[in-house]
């Protein structure tokens, strides 16, 4: 089943020419949600041969410019395109002011259900919730309010051998219980256990995106263990007071991050204008955590 | 003298890959003016290497998304780039509700003037003047008030011809008169004609940006004769009931008012995603006023 991450932009506040602001689209299992929303991101779309129609949840961690101003462009090209499906929205309560703003201003009446979510800032919730995954909201430490999310798959029933059920000719009825773990016991009182009428389904994947925020470890229960982490990485560490200043982490901090967290692999952005090799930042952190990549544009990456 | 107009973006609506909403830079004399501010057009500048901070003007007709998306991040890049110099903005009133929101949510104190200029959408108006140019508002028919802008030169002095200052022995003091056209009556009374001491500046040139409109002859006035009359063509005239519709022109309208304004050249933009072929546009307008360019972003015009 498909869980991956595509970069559509992962500079920092100033863009540079082909770096473009935060943007990131989730793949799970053929769902797309979008994270964050920075100028440019339905251009971007276009370029990666993401289907902006498809998505049907965005997320947005907080109203710093580069990570929404894409959003009331991309949401009236839904509109002018004729979608009629409805959009979720998660961010900050005023993000729905500025938009509602916009909407009136420009006299645009949504042809399809704008369905806003209004995250707390300050405690971690669960925020959306089906039948494959949950969402968690994640506490960052920034200038402004300003959230992470946590994107966890459910953990599946275990997998029935189909061969097993015909061998002890199980009738379909008990199939949902023995899925959930249960012993079968047949018509002579005989106990088949669990263990050998199925397999464990594959362990649940989880995605963290954590952006923007000063290097703050309350955060690492929320990211304990994950897959993959994605987490900013502004400055080279030599910017430690800078960083500290504007509320930004270094490249080595997200490394330890990782590495105390003990997520499977990272994932640095949100990188400075400053930093034209942006090797020196993978290079930094890799001394501390070695499976760490860089957040490139146009880049795939499975969780 | 330069003057001269890079077209940045000249989509409509619904951006489509490598067509921008609408931006330009006007280059008067090596001062820049930003006529309308689509998303992504920071970036645009990047690409056609147009410095962003020697911006000093900026110009936005009205509050469709397509022509001020762009607005906020650049006020952003400009602010956290570090520039003092002020910035003047002209707009419908409410577009500095938006930005003061946006600045408001994402805490942001500018370091640099931002000078706002209300444009009032309903009658002409000189809304700047300094020693070169003019720029007037122009009524625009859209579906939500619009302003176009007249950019003109004002009318320079004749020019002293040296030779006959020196051979009249003309003081110069009379040297600012002479240029206003005044004759020159020498001590003992004998009256050279102003003709014969000068000859007449270059005539002033002008630039005239109408978008989005619907078909209207009640611009005639504003861009007559004009150098360059940049006009909307959103779509062919076999969709005109769409164009009226939406309060768009088409091509060959476009033409039409270049042809009864005797404007001397027409450039068409804010093209329909729906053409990917622009030359059918460019070839409707041709047939009725021949002297016409696409808009094509990228590309510098002289006035």
């Amino acid at each position: 089943m498909k869980f991956e991450v595509t970069i559509l932009g992962s500079s920092s506040a100033t863009p540079i020419y082909t770096r473009h602001p935060t943007a990131q689209v989730l793949n799970i299992r053929e769902r797309l949600f979008l994270i964050d929303c920075g100028e440019g991101t339905q251009m971007q779309m276009m370029r990666y041969k993401i289907k902006m129609q498809r998505i049907s949840h965005i997320f947005i961690s907080h109203l710093h410019g580069d990570h929404y101003l894409g959003l009331m462009g991309m949401i009236s090209t839904m509109h002018l395109q004729g979608r009629i499906n409805e959009l979720h929205l998660y961010g900050q309560q005023d993000l729905m002011d500025v938009l509602e703003m916009q909407l009136r201003l420009s006299n645009t009446i949504l042809r399809y259900n704008l369905i806003f979510h209004a995250v707390r800032h300050y405690v971690s919730s669960l925020i959306f919730e089906d039948e494959d995954i949950l969402v968690r909201s994640i506490v960052l430490n920034h200038r402004i309010p300003c959230t992470g999310f946590l994107f966890r798959e459910k953990q599946k029933p275990r997998k029935l051998l189909i061969n097993k059920m015909q061998q002890y000719n199980i009738p379909f009825i008990y199939f949902n219980k023995i899925k959930n773990g249960e012993d079968y016991e047949d018509d002579y009182g005989n106990i088949i256990k669990n263990d050998e009428l199925t397999v464990p389904s594959p362990p649940p994947r989880s995605y963290a995106f954590c952006s923007d925020t000063i290097y703050d470890e309350n955060i690492l229960n929320d990211v304990r263990a994950v897959d993959l982490l994605y987490h900013e990485a502004t400055f080279l560490h030599d910017m430690e007071d800078r960083a500290r200043a504007t509320y930004h982490t270094t490249s080595l901090q997200a490394a330890e991050l990782a590495k105390k967290a003990e997520v499977k692999k990272l994932l640095i952005g949100h990188f400075s204008a400053r930093y034209k090799n942006l090797a020196l930042l993978l290079d930094e952190a890799k001394s501390v955590f070695q499976n760490t990549e860089l957040a490139l544009e146009g880049l795939r990456f499975a969780v």
